[in-house]
């Protein structure tokens, strides 16, 4: 926990790893008669973290690893852009518990989501998704996931959160690239069948993902693997030999710097070819990429559409995947739905993983990507109905709100 | 989705990878009170599965690989261990949603838990736990997870799900290996730090885990390197080159088999410490052990508490911590909350994780293994307060309805 005199590393910190554009609803009039009774400025009392923070600080930190935490919040009072701590401290917060809440504290929309006896019964009865969906779930799956759909994406599959929805669409990019090689994913031999259970080749392929230097994907050790922003998440822990190719760096202002920065786009470019080509002659072929529209834990990196372009086309050629990780930029927060539509890809990304703001991780493919067999991309739950119910109406608020156009106003 | 003549094929996919006590809850006249409306028989219509459903598949086929659905359920009618589906069949379910629904359907405590304004409230704030949690965290970890703790371990993480608890486990096993090898887990040189963001040793040093064959841990990356019950799970997808020993295949009945059966857990044993001989030498030394107490997805298998006292103390022979996946067979299923309890070990194992009939993923481990710094078992939401409510009324069914006792009167 955080001592007291490093009260302002908070707001520091709050601002690393979050995207670049202003919160959505920073408070506005409209805003104002949304929530009432939220505060017209932050007030914090000295010692801060308070004594009632300290003292469940020692209470947590006694049952698990707690030195992450910087205060206990109260969620019944907390309200629209402001926390309320336990110490009735008020933060404006910019960190929406790292970007997973889209619409503030307690929105009167989202109180009334679970007054209906359909909603609670989806929380309590919580199914299997790959076996025993509910009869709703392809509607919910139309009228809230495919409704955001990024364009020309018609597939969605939902999962628990952002590192499981890399981690299965990595699978998903390594089912892609064997069926491109074998002709298809259905036919498999019984040697691949039997190596296959003790982990070695063919059935367990040497396969790789390309990621980028300062990237972030996630924890377990697969997401762990492509991801490259600090050493405190990956010390001690054993990891893919993965090839990692460096994210443009850019010169500012960047129209002062447009031939330099092109040179640098170029430069990362030809490396991801060397990479693959290096891994390919190692005898462990790139199958997919994966990147982050904007490098966001890992500093605040952008790319140009450019970049981004060629980028898809070194995939294409390659026989290689491209998933696009809007875990962190998605739902919206850069004035698009999804940020890589900024980009103007000549065709749609592969594969897109969400999470976060989204209330559910999961990821959107092509129909293309779809693969042949069931059980492949699998799991007990498969997501959560429960926080479907919670994205519909955050969606439905983002829309009549006009949250996305706000976010445009304030370029 | 499976054809209409294999009806009976539902009944047995049921019973594979389920643990072998009957289910907890199955019809009992205590019971009947408590669901005075549940069926007393099932009835299904053919064809089977029913024309609602079908058409409900095709739907969802178009928007994610859906072969896996066998059929659409009706969760608002569904009620006690009978699971009612779109077409009105009803099902006597032995299945329990892949083990997840410890009180079968809309049970009536459970119905009432989201009567509450702050439970609301807690549902729809979800914290990032590990940096903001609420002010009743504490005491929810206390009062509902360290209240069914298994003997002598005061220490719990909560996670999203058993895979992504299976891979912070492993997580943790590194860290604790790694500070027995180093004498602390906060010095870390240079070069560790710098190697570690490009996945290589040092820093990302190469160690293992070892894992069983036909057993099950999730299907992550890292948890499906130690997962060996199916090729499907595992095709087409890269593993660690990880050691694999051989679960004991007893005779039956134990009684007349003991002396053979006694050589097949020494048979088993040895080949643990011969592995872990083999890897220590190979550069990748085994940081820990994980196993399951009954082998569920992967069969139906069964060791004696010899053979799990016997793999503790190779463990700590070796220095490998050992790590008891209860996913599958915690929660009371097996007649005690957590099945190792059977095994009397010595002390307990250092890490046991759970899911499923949990609601909530995580994982126990013991207070020595607490790591010293935070920020190394961490992601964005490290569990769903909104779970543990759900969890916690559970348990007090549990309790109440006497529900472990009665699965011990069936033995």
């Amino acid at each position: 926990m955080i001592p007291t005199r490093n009260v302002n590393i908070i707001f520091r910190r709050k601002m690393i790893g979050d995207v670049i554009k202003i919160p959505i609803r920073l408070s506005t009039s409209f805003q104002r008669s949304v929530c009432p009774k939220e505060p017209t400025k932050p007030s914090v009392h000295l010692p801060f973290p308070g004594p009632k923070s300290q003292e469940l600080f020692k209470e947590l930190n006694q049952i698990q690893q707690a030195e992450s935490v910087q205060l206990f919040a109260d969620y019944d009072k907390s309200i629209g852009n402001y926390l309320v701590d336990v110490d009735g401290n008020v933060l404006l917060d910019l960190y929406t518990q790292i970007s997973s809440l889209p619409l503030g504290y307690n929105h009167p929309k989202l109180l009334k989501i679970f007054s209906d006896d359909h909603k609670i019964r989806t929380l309590i009865n919580r199914p299997a998704l790959g076996v025993y969906p509910g009869e709703d779930y392809p509607r919910m799956l139309k009228n809230v996931l495919l409704k955001v759909a990024p364009p020309q994406m018609s597939n969605v599959v939902t999962m628990m959160c952002g590192a499981c929805s890399n981690e299965n669409a990595m699978k998903h990019m390594f089912i892609s690239y064997q069926r491109k090689i074998r002709g298809n994913d259905t036919d498999y031999t019984e040697t691949e069948m039997k190596t296959s259970i003790t982990n070695l080749p063919p059935g367990c392929p040497e396969l790789s993902i390309l990621s980028f230097y300062e990237s972030f994907h996630g924890r377990t050790l697969g997401a762990l693997s492509v991801t490259h922003s600090k050493a405190i998440h990956k010390l001690d822990f054993p990891a893919f030999d993965w090839p990692i190719a460096h994210f443009p760096k850019y010169k500012y202002p960047l129209n002062e710097n447009m031939c330099e920065n092109d040179k640098e786009d170029d430069r990362c470019l030809a490396e991801v070819e060397e990479l693959i080509e290096k891994y390919r002659k190692k005898g462990k072929p790139v199958a997919g990429i994966i990147v982050e529209p904007i490098q966001a834990e890992g500093g605040d990196n952008e790319a140009s559409p450019i970049f981004f372009q060629k980028l898809q086309l070194i995939a294409k050629q390659n026989s290689a995947s491209l998933l696009i990780d809007e875990v962190q930029t998605g739902c919206g927060v850069t004035g698009k739905m999804w940020c890589h539509e900024y980009f103007n890809l000549p065709t749609p990304p592969d594969l897109v993983t969400f999470s976060k703001k989204m209330q559910v991780g999961g990821y959107y493919h092509t129909a293309e990507m779809k693969p042949s067999l069931s059980y492949r991309i699998f799991n007990t739950w498969m997501g959560d109905p429960g926080k479907l119910l919670i994205l519909e109406e955050v969606l439905n608020v983002m829309q009549q709100e006009k949250l996305i156009e706000n976010v445009n106003k304030r370029d």
